[in-house]
């Protein structure tokens, strides 16, 4: 039997039922992730593997250079050919690791391969895959069509023109894609250089001066509007935890203005600035009935040596440990209190937290739609099998699983839609095997729905995507 | 088959043979939940499931905000049987969590109903049990005998006069029924007007003149010389860490008296204070044997608007995450060091801090008491199968299982009972599990006791009850 | 069937014929332990089981303290046969911690018994192995024999003469025995007395006069240096959280200085000084080839006064939960840009921490050798069934397993040796598992190799200690 076969992960009659009857036919609503809106208008076609695969994936560096292959492999400036035989030499190595089920998923999907990945097979899939590539089904419109993307929505700067979008809504390709707004550089007071670059690209892209604080936000309003004009409906944060909430305005037009001169603010300086922000851009999302994701709990930028030679996301982020609630409980409270609190996804790194995410989102559903503050599903280190099954036990037991709005790639690569197939068999395995041990009702009457729900009705009801019924 | 069925929780033979031979006819020893002594005392007859099942449950209410319930259904002046009909469609959402198989085991056990409840099948369900609520055997005294409760401990304020303890007294019941000392509200010198209105309160109680911190502690020894006359023999307190042990008792003298003339203390002034009081009622319970339960790691009233709007413990806590240990393991070092740490159970909310605190334990037995310092069972949110199972696995790879004092409610309500049940099955399933797999021998001599000393005798033995045997 | 049989541990086919076929009959490299030098050096023998077993187990100690069993049979005077006897009628009450397990494996693969000890078996159990111990077979060089240990490392000060290891080089016992540097006590500036005495030590040892910092360093690198010389590859620390990196050697020079005059640390100086401290010992390593050992995340001394009454390591510490990862990721990333970066293996004490070690480890893989940053082995609390499973999923879904050096008994007892078989059954379980749910292929060609790999040529490879090959 293949590696990959009809029943994969699907350990229970009743798991297997539940999957091909419930999750398998519904389409994808990837609400977030970070491709390439050129590419989506452009209809990307990929060389071979190395291309569509290993160009920008920090999964595989990261496990490449556990496994002792040098730099030069992974992001240097080695053959393409040479990159993905390193690859194959590794992907024996990650057995247990996600990466040996994705790989091998991967194959299966786009190209129909059964055989296992390693340094004997590796020539004849590459020569295989590099033909099926040149093929319309496997350019980008065709991946998407392949896999039934209903929607997804991309992950924009403020500062973007988002001509890609324009484009990609005068040309229709089937699947419908939307910009998200994430205005993290919006809050880099303590680089100014760098900030005030941004700033000055945000005055163009607004067409509007900004002196001082409130024609920031004057600006950053605009481009709200503008995102919401293009079909936006999702904001998202990346931070390392959620920002303080006693700063004022008056105290962040200072810090501002400081930074407009040059002089970096220093770090509770950032984090009160940041504070005063995201309670503004709570306002933005609050009011247009945009739903506002917060990725939390990462560490990032770990080792400056490689940080200086390969820049940001290279693979050298993990997991923190910095406590987290408190922060985030008062944050919250700051944007009900503000009669600002926008529908959330909270996507947790830290796997210690989950069961503290998934009570504190219980202390602000407010009864006006179900699942208002939602627990984002397993984020970056914790898209797995474990992980993934810990994110929905935390919370099914401190909360409604039912009204999960599901899986999201979060990928930078057009070979990431296999996840969401991944989730939904995790998914069906863990009330699967519910059901055999007589912890829920055996009676798809009543599970079925809720499967098919979280995989994709739930995220459709709950984000309110223009198109997208 | 029922949903809720005989094996129900048990997968496999070991688990029900235990189960079934050593655990279900062990009586209950509630001893600790949070019922009425007036309603105890009355013996209350319950009108309908909304009066018995829906008042002050504020897991209900977060189930039900969080599907998208208005608050008027949850704590609101709507009519009861619409916030049972509100509540029923709500169940079918709650699938995985415990309040699913909490719902149907009671549904069971006091009325024999078998049906799942849903919008359908509320109106007969509700028929059906109004009509049986009437009935003796529903009324408080029924629902002790029908679940074999021997005894059970409710929480008190040291201000209490414990009448309804002096009538249950004089009026036995079957179930013994005697108070716990809580003396929270002895610590809040941030909040003077609450504080003053309390400790006039507690002068009248003691019929002492509270001038300084000797005369405060002064008449709380004679409130707990009071509450062990009337048959207490355990303390409790709520907090979200242990308190600091650094302060002395002039500097707490100094900050009792600022709150007596209306200061509020700070926030460290209020730890230090709540310090130098822990220690002192370390030392009443260890002097007279009794036994203390800390409940550590929530974070309480999150959300400020609804604090206001429906006051304390309405669904608006959830778990915390910040350092328990370092404070944790000073206070029970200071109360070791003064020859006042008495049996101790400690009760942990936040999961990823169990083996912290199951280690812990072992550094304070002291050969007096088999397991002196308890790590109690999964409270609050983690009273459910996926916690109480880490609670459980904690303790048995970092301790001894064998000598653990086992479940409590923790409830408001007299529709919990069924809870020791549940704690039973799944303690049942665990060892029963092990034994199948062959990680314990299989022995009914050997794990039998076992089992029934965790349902009843370990904390029979460890309490010290007047008149429990 | 007895309770340890063939396939003890092993629940699928897959994971005997894993365990039987690759693991069983690998050697036993045991790379960290805390065994006397002196008893390899003399082939010690023991008279009995108090001796080989109870003698200095602190493990032991608190499973009876935790039965209630008073210190006098536990560290105390008491007849060594009534501590034993103590020790039996605690075992039945440990039913679900990993001592019982230990127990029973130990009695069977040392003296072939497969009665369970209890106060019945006791006599007889005592009477039969007092009798096999006084045989070739069981003292230490026997034991070494017969459990293949091809090496083992033990843990020693800077300041020891090492005369025991040399006197194991000049008469090779088939195991070879390799020193380890552990030098905890060149950091602790915040206890003059004791300090100084031990940089006295340090001065003879090295046969040099420290009067500063920079002979402090001297010295200790002439240690490392003779260390080398004898077979030390291994350096070891152990400390509650990773030091600081902000300071100077400037700065920590003044600290010493004061130190030597008997003027004690404050607790950041000690942190600071250890900060510095640190970086040159992780020069040393790295320059040298070594691996370097972190033991992070213990609260120790958690009991003053057993602490004062039976010194350090007897059984009063637990599991820390202060914050891990910013000092760790700053220790790691400094060491990196100092190019003074060895290979290394972070051990980790509180599980809610395992994912985020799993993570961090990956930042510092450079592709100079496989696993540079290992992530240790489930270590103390930890090592048992449950945890080490947690340790290995954290390692496969973050990391590689494949490349993971695997077990050691970190013990101070020649009784410990069936870890490594208990490390092995439970490793070849987890991935047995995996193969039968069709998580991993099942091939024995893919999975054999790695299994292999784990239990010796991993370490072996990774360690490069003289004479193994």
């Amino acid at each position: 039997m293949a590696f990959i076969h009809d029943n994969f992960l699907l350990a229970t009659p009743s798991a297997q039922r539940l999957y091909h009857n419930y999750a398998a036919a519904e389409p994808i609503l990837d609400y977030h992730n970070h491709l390439s809106p050129r590419e989506l208008a452009e209809n990307r076609r990929f060389r071979n593997l190395a291309e569509i695969w290993l160009e920008g994936d920090h999964y595989k560096w990261r496990a490449m250079r556990a496994n002792g292959v040098s730099e030069d492999l992974c992001t240097g400036s080695a053959d393409p050919y040479q990159k993905f035989l390193a690859w194959a030499r590794t992907v024996p190595h990650t057995l247990r690791n996600p990466l040996y089920h994705w790989t091998h998923l991967e194959l299966k999907r786009y190209f129909g391969i059964d055989e296992l990945l390693d340094e004997h097979t590796a020539p004849a899939i590459w020569a295989t895959t590099t033909e099926m590539l040149a093929s319309d089904e496997l350019s980008v419109h065709g991946i998407l069509r392949k896999f039934n993307v209903k929607a997804l929505c991309t992950t924009d700067d403020p500062i973007d023109d988002l001509r890609y979008h324009a484009h990609i809504a005068q040309n229709p390709m089937g699947t419908i894609v939307l910009p998200a707004f994430r205005p993290d550089k919006a809050m880099n007071v303590h680089q100014p250089e760098q900030f005030n670059a941004w700033v000055d690209a945000l005055e163009k892209a607004a067409n509007l001066s900004i002196r001082n604080l409130p024609s920031l936000l004057d600006a950053l309003r605009k481009r709200h509007d503008f995102f919401h004009q293009m079909g936006s409906r999702l904001s998202d944060h990346g931070l390392n935890a959620a920002p303080p909430v006693h700063g004022t305005e008056n105290e962040a037009a200072d810090i501002f203005e400081r930074a407009r001169n040059g002089q970096a603010a220093d770090a509770s300086e950032q984090q009160l600035f940041a504070g005063v922000l995201m309670r503004f851009f709570g306002r933005l999302d609050a009011e247009k009935g945009w739903t506002k994701q917060l990725h939390l709990g990462a560490r990032r930028g770990n080792n400056t040596r490689m940080l200086a030679r390969l820049g940001a996301d290279t693979g050298f982020d993990s997991i923190g440990d910095c406590p987290q609630i408190d922060a985030l409980g008062n944050f919250l409270n700051a944007l009900d209190a503000d009669n600002a609190l926008p529908r959330m996804v909270l996507y947790n790194l830290n796997p210690a937290d989950n069961y503290a995410f998934a009570t504190m989102i219980g202390n602000f559903m407010d009864g006006s739609i179900p699942g208002k503050i939602q627990f984002g599903s397993g984020w970056w280190f914790l898209d797995q099998k474990e992980a993934m099954e810990w994110q929905m036990n935390a919370l099914s037991n401190c909360g409604l699983l039912s009204r999960f709005v599901g899986m999201l790639t979060d990928s930078r690569s057009f070979m990431s839609y296999p996840r969401h197939e991944y989730f939904r068999r995790t998914l069906c395995n863990l009330i699967g095997n519910d059901i055999e041990a007589g912890l829920i009702p055996n009676s798809d009457a009543l599970v079925g729905p809720m499967v098919k729900n979280i995989c994709f009705a739930n995220a459709k009801n709950f984000l309110n995507l223009p198109g997208v019924e």
